[in-house]
């Protein structure tokens, strides 16, 4: 038995199986890349628009040979950009080398040390590419008052960090997610930090419509087999959510669930 | 794909695919413990053989005709012994009610709030049980030299607690864990403790051979579905131990990981 | 021996020896508002002007006659404020009240359940009472690309939370807390979420400056004590940070300490 | 205001202010140690009988030159020894040295690279020095089951490891030190693997007794000053547990604490 089927996963109005969502970058080359994707059972893959032949260069090798748009929907994201201008500009152009897909991804970071995203500018460019008609998910901190707002500005999902992009430290503050996730009318997914398997499923079992990675994938000794696992662990985090936990207690015997007072 | 088929989990010189190990009380009925077993993918099934009925009352209804013994693996456990001669004799009246079953799994209780085992009694049991020819898995605390010790009487499996049977509270102390794993020459079985599918997940990329569990799955809303959760959980950390982890590190930019200083 | 003397703490230009903030709400009566910022050893403490008699009210109770302003540094701040317009007002408000006062702490609240800061209209606020020549200590998310923004703006200290104002859920993202930290030129203090001494202790050793907090010691069963407590926590966690502490190894004998990949 | 002079700690029939023991090893000089334990405000120093000289060597420097009996409880410990006999010697031998004096700190280790307790060894040294008439304060691992067997056999204080002896980890295992203290009737105190001020602070709010630490001060930058933060994080724990901390809760507006289900 598994997650019911109509445990319906749905992103600017279209349903998904899974999510997983993964990233392109990072892979030894376009074959790992493509292994790796299938092994996590990825429907929807991100491209960085300013580091990825999606096109713009006829003369090298296109990502799109090995990740069909047919098979996968393309998730133009703006890696590399640092001002709301820069990644409205880079959503516009991704749109002319698609024909006229709408969705994106929007990160704008505020700064190259720790690609920490710049809210602020995050904000501007959401208004912006909503309002040019835009499907927008959106990469932001797990600050739940900025990720409302960007719910209410219209964004298709929102997606909060768990941890510094690349860091691998896993999900540094549960509540926040958990705050985020409770009060979101639009997919809430986590999209950095991520490190191994468990912090997939605890993402997940918070609670999290979905998780998007690349680095903890791609960076692995073996990308193709922790594809695999990172596929399972958000399968098993899902279903656990759904399944309903056992509350925590101190012991078997114990009459109520662990409060707040000791440890 | 998913870890080589050449990852064999060997117990007492039998393999097994699955390294999720399940109970069989606490469940509604005996059908929803069988299709909790299934979901679950088990292999290896333990039975309390003071609580359970597996012949000792040819009226009642029987559990191995629910659990087939020509398909599971049968674990008769030592359940509510507090003593080592309570436990060993409880062992003889398994291998009797099994024909000459010699895989038993250990445990005495040092109390009955907390469940913790009390080692002192379960090192007298297992070297009277390793004597008698049993094939022993043993439940102890996660105490580094016990478990060695275990492994020296001639334990075929070690099976340190995570935090007390069924409290749910997740892996607590993991530097232990790794300390027993890294030593270890037998597998090492997670055997109380897990409360969701990370928990699992957490105890597998630590490096451990399989879990044991029951409250987790039979206390859930969703008994057959956690199921389910944890069979994935228990491959996906599986898989991603064997993939190897990216290093945890402040940013993607930092040269080196995290060090002990900090944090 | 303690830290020495010259282990300065300057805000807006004075020096204080003391790092814990206080806060004067929440307490039975101004008795023991008085006796326990005694007990904290505090030198700045905080005032919801628009929930405290600072003279607002000739009729009744002044807060000031307990804690006298001679002696202690009165911090007004914005409790209560949801918009940047409604908390440059109260900063004015507090200003008249207290004869020129330039020193305020700002917090514009984004929701009533939470207290969590609205960081946009934080933004712009700080730029608005820093240009009216106000001093400006701010509190904020842990943000690391925010803090620093506030900091450009002109604060003379940022604040990040801990965790939820109230809470007493302790520092839920040290990583976040020491990037901060390590980038500031201005005092960080913790200004929210601390729930026991060893929370206090934690955000001294991981550099912080100081420390503000009401409800974990109004709301303990014995506020004096717990004031007590704080004081030294915060002392104990200052002199930590500044003595260096040992790494930490999975044993004495460990050639190094803890990386990043495992545990 | 502090914690009341009736909060007494006595420990073999003699009552201490201070609740922080510390070893007098791994410092730089004997002047070294004598500066620490002075700032730490130690009452109790516990000594190496096979690594110090307190008299075995009349023409080396003796260590009672710098701690005079007069003014400190001296603890002899049996540091280095792997078995029962091995310890229950060296007490005798300390016992000789030492005119008589009954109080000894009994360890007995598994072995030399992890520094684990040989419970098993440990529990039969107990069992002898305690006939033979000694005061036994005696390190072991965290099981709670093993801690009040020692409590038993006449032990006057039982003091759990937080994390391996010099690993500076920090309290690993929350809910078995509480256990521990929870059903205890002789002094508990925390005897490794404290790194900073704050694993000071948890362990003593966790309502342990006291903390017996040297690694984490001798192991210091500045050793010294280390002393000094201990003392007053020792002192800060102390009473946040007698002051009654606040429950954690998501939110200041919650109206229960955090339970078992989430996070």
């Amino acid at each position: 038995m598994t997650a019911s089927p109509s445990d319906a996963f749905v992103i600017a109005g279209k349903t998904y199986r899974s999510r997983l969502l993964t990233g392109t970058g990072k892979f030894k080359d376009f074959e790992e890349t493509r292994l790796a994707t299938e092994a996590a059972g990825a429907e929807i893959v991100t491209v960085a628009i300013r580091r990825s032949n999606i096109g713009q260069d006829p003369s090298q090798p296109n990502l799109l040979d090995v990740l069909d748009p047919a098979r996968y929907t393309i998730l133009p994201n703006t890696a590399g950009c640092y001002t709301a201008e820069d990644a409205v500009r880079t959503c516009r152009l991704a749109r002319e080398l698609l024909d006229g897909h709408k969705l994106v991804k929007l990160e704008v970071l505020g700064d190259q040390r720790t690609l920490f995203p710049d809210v602020v500018q995050t904000l501007q460019a959401a208004e912006t590419l909503v309002r040019e008609g835009f499907d927008v998910m959106v990469y932001t901190s797990d600050d739940p008052i900025l990720a409302k707002r960007l719910e209410q500005i219209g964004c298709v999902a929102v997606m909060p960090l768990a941890a510094p992009i690349g860091s691998g430290l896993g999900i540094q503050n549960r509540w926040n997610l958990l705050e985020i996730v409770e009060n979101a009318k639009v997919p809430i997914l986590v999209d950095a930090g991520v490190g191994t398997a468990s912090d997939a499923a605890v993402a997940m079992e918070l609670g999290c419509d979905g998780v998007l990675m690349n680095t903890a994938i791609a960076g692995a000794k073996n990308p193709v087999l922790m594809a695999s696992a990172m596929r399972k662990a958000i399968e098993a985090g899902r279903e656990a959510f759904l399944a309903g936990r056992i509350p925590r207690k101190r012991f078997a015997s114990a009459s109520s669930p662990i409060d707040g007072t000791l440890g």
